[in-house]
């Protein structure tokens, strides 16, 4: 397992070192880990929890490392030998993979000393931030393309190697069948797929050769890609000849697939080719520069589309290549008192919101749809035997009163006092977790383009909390 | 080192299978990986080579990745035994990273048996692609900050850790002066970057007492983030009072740093506190949603920053994530004969060029500038005691004839018959390399909008055999 102990920001240790110096560093600070409104998507797929969680295991100062660090001469030496023994020792809860989460829903809750909550700031950003962008994309992908299904084709393109394993993790649990990537599909458990390409066809004289000696190499499992040359005049008749040949000796081909040039004009007429030819068995995959706009652009043209290989702009997020997550202090607790902590901006969506925080989603008992998540302090209950009234969070006249309704609390505990007490199901287990979750939205909710605004609220108690800490703020610092 | 020898497509591995059942495994094919025009920049900065040289002399094939294929059940006994002692014998020729290159200049050029040079096709497009989009995304921001200086800040928005080290050492081949990602500094010899971030103000009684505290911690090295609450109103006079502290106790303070706001606006003004105060020697750094336009447009607006921090958009390469690399056949061995071979699409860009090639660079010798590439066939010499004629490699019509120039091949040896001859330098090394090749690029092609159109060539050798290609394959194929 790599030792990712020192993938933080340089200031985060200085920042320990000053804390150590001053006999602040075993003070318990609360850090939430959330996104604040996203462009590409009004709400996100949380993924990478697993990877946190081995990372957060994994973190000690190897010898090499604290002299690494005594080489930059920032430290000193008491310092240096504290990091010796320096590991996790704080609490954690966090969403499960593959669960809806909304802007200002912190999706992990970090409670440690502040020395460590710092620390490990950099990297479970970079971790939950990467994999939940991609997860989110992977989502809005397999949402265009249902019925069809979609597979991830990212490898080559994806921002270097973990990119492209935890990135094609991420694109299952949001809904992909599987993965061309080899060392993902062994690393989770996925069944990895392809077939052959261009590379493969002009090895041989003819494309008819080619194609044929693939079939002879996978009889049961001939997927022919049929533009190397050109795609209805040569690799579609090539093609037909392959598996009027694989159906004589009883074999059942797989289809073909599209890699360039049309594909709403190439697939139907290669769909018609193939079904006049006795091959309406025959699927057609079709890769080539997909997102999901590209694939509604498709199906509103009748294209004719099994499965699509979604590669480059899946794997990259390409229309918005980060998630904006961030790490912000909550709360202090100072000899067993708790001070809520909030970051004032002049830029409004920057305010975050202060406290030890749960999230509450409330569902409508009679269609089990969520109705509205509501933000509320950690110990607060919803008596669900009364009406509620969600608020709007800035807008408080804003109100809307609901009955017969049943909530759900998002976390899980995932370390407490240092110790792992949650193990990340399998990657198609999240899968139908994100799958659950989708379910519960209505679908006005899940619409790609201009989906309805869901409603994610404060409780008052955080409301009146908030509005406490900016007074006493702004008095303050003027 | 981790075993990254599964990190490839399926379909190279049932190729691979396919070639050996049918004899041709041992067949020597010829590679090229080069990317087509791309949208964000008319030339690269070539990078990711030493990590594509790590990769190479890790393949292998351990016992639980051949185990785990033998489950797949797409493999026999033969070829899962033959994968025992599978390693690269091949050669492999590569501009040196720091390289400017051009589309279809090919940036590696893999010759091996195609087994070997197939199982590696996506793991060298996923180094090279992403590590020469990031040194190209970097040169442009560092072009537009000079004389201003740019750290590295983006491992918490990278896609994933891999993106995080290495996109940041990209970054410094392309120009920046260092990261602030302590794993990638200590991986490549970098000083590490970085002093406080906003919780360390929070975690402070007054925004005044965190300065004094961090000004204590680092007395030679301080350098304060002033936008906690009101940059203007509390975060630059707070930071006044603690350099003046710190000066009548002799030590330098290094200046203030932004990361909110109106950044052209707030250096101005600060400026104006920092030398009024008598701090004209301290530096104002900032930080914040920055990219080249940005930059530009700060400048233009007379803003006073000494130094950019930039993360998410040259981390990620914003506007466009991904560089297109591809790796095409380019030459088969048969018998001792070489066959060159070459893809043809209807889409005239997707075209490639035939044949073992090299990339001639033609120098004026007057002003030591670039005045032209030349992509030839091996073996092919340019006789510089001649006039040379420059063709367009489409519009043959278009020529220009120099004189009084010398030419140089852009690439070294990395691998012959499977053994590292090339050890890369260390990144500065590779940094300053960048840097004497962007010197020998005249300013107008270094512009970032709508630069010089730099004139690169086919030689009427390539061109010929191009043509010839085309014509056969055209006719066979209809």
């Amino acid at each position: 397992m790599r030792n990712l102990t020192l993938l933080t920001d340089f200031y985060e240790l200085t920042m320990m070192y000053g804390y150590f110096l001053h006999g602040k560093k075993d003070q318990v600070a609360t850090f939430d880990l959330f996104f604040r409104p996203f462009e590409e998507s009004s709400f996100c797929i949380a993924a990478g929890l697993d990877q946190a969680i081995e990372y957060i295991n994994n973190l000690h100062f190897t010898d090499d490392d604290i002299q690494y660090l005594r080489e930059t001469k920032a430290f000193n030496d008491d310092f240096l030998n504290w990091l010796k023994n320096f590991k996790f020792t704080g609490t954690i809860r966090a969403v499960p993979e593959g669960t809806v989460v909304y802007p200002y829903e912190p999706m992990l809750i970090i409670t440690a000393p502040i020395c460590e909550a710092q620390l490990i700031e950099p990297a479970l950003l970079n971790i939950i931030n990467f994999q939940t962008l991609i997860a989110t994309k992977a989502r809005r992908v397999c949402h265009a393309a249902y019925p069809a299904s979609v597979l991830e084709f990212g490898l080559r393109r994806a921002q270097g190697p973990d990119a492209a394993i935890y990135g094609a993790r991420a694109a299952v649990i949001g809904g992909c069948t599987s993965t061309s990537n080899v060392l993902c599909a062994q690393m989770f458990g996925l069944p990895p797929k392809g077939t052959h390409a261009h590379s493969w066809v002009m090895s041989y004289p003819t494309e008819l050769d080619a194609f044929m000696a693939y079939a002879d190499t996978y009889p049961n499992n001939t997927l022919l890609l049929v533009d190397t040359y050109d795609t209805l005049r040569s690799g579609v008749p090539n093609a037909i000849k392959t598996f009027d040949y694989l159906k004589s000796k009883g074999y059942q081909p797989i289809g073909i697939r599209l890699d360039s040039g049309d594909l709403a004009y190439l697939s139907k007429e290669a769909r018609k080719m193939l079904d006049e030819a006795g091959h309406s068995d025959c699927k057609i995959f079709a890769s080539s520069d997909i997102d999901e706009y590209v694939v509604q652009a498709l199906k509103q043209q009748g294209a004719c589309i099994d499965i699509y290989g979604v590669g480059t702009k899946m794997i990259t997020s390409n229309n918005t290549p980060s998630l904006g997550g961030v790490y912000k202090l909550s709360n202090l607790l100072d000899n067993g008192v708790n001070y809520p902590k909030m970051k004032i901006s002049d830029n409004p969506i920057k305010v975050t919101n202060p406290g030890i925080k749960t999230v509450f989603r409330i569902f409508d008992s009679l269609s089990g749809k969520a109705l509205a998540d509501l933000i509320a302090l950690q110990g607060e209950t919803i008596d669900t035997s009364k009406p509620l009234t969600i608020t709007h969070p800035t807008e408080r006249w804003m109100q809307k009163t609901i009955t017969n309704f049943h909530v759900e609390e998002l976390y899980v505990d995932v370390f407490v006092d240092g110790k792992q007490v949650y193990t990340s199901p399998d990657v198609y287990t999240l899968q139908a977790n994100c799958q659950r979750n989708l379910d519960r939205l209505w679908p006005e909710y899940r619409r790609l383009s201009q989906p309805h605004n869901y409603k994610v609220d404060l409780s008052d108690k955080l409301y009146q909390l908030k509005q406490t800490i900016i007074a006493q703020e702004l008095s303050q610092n003027k």
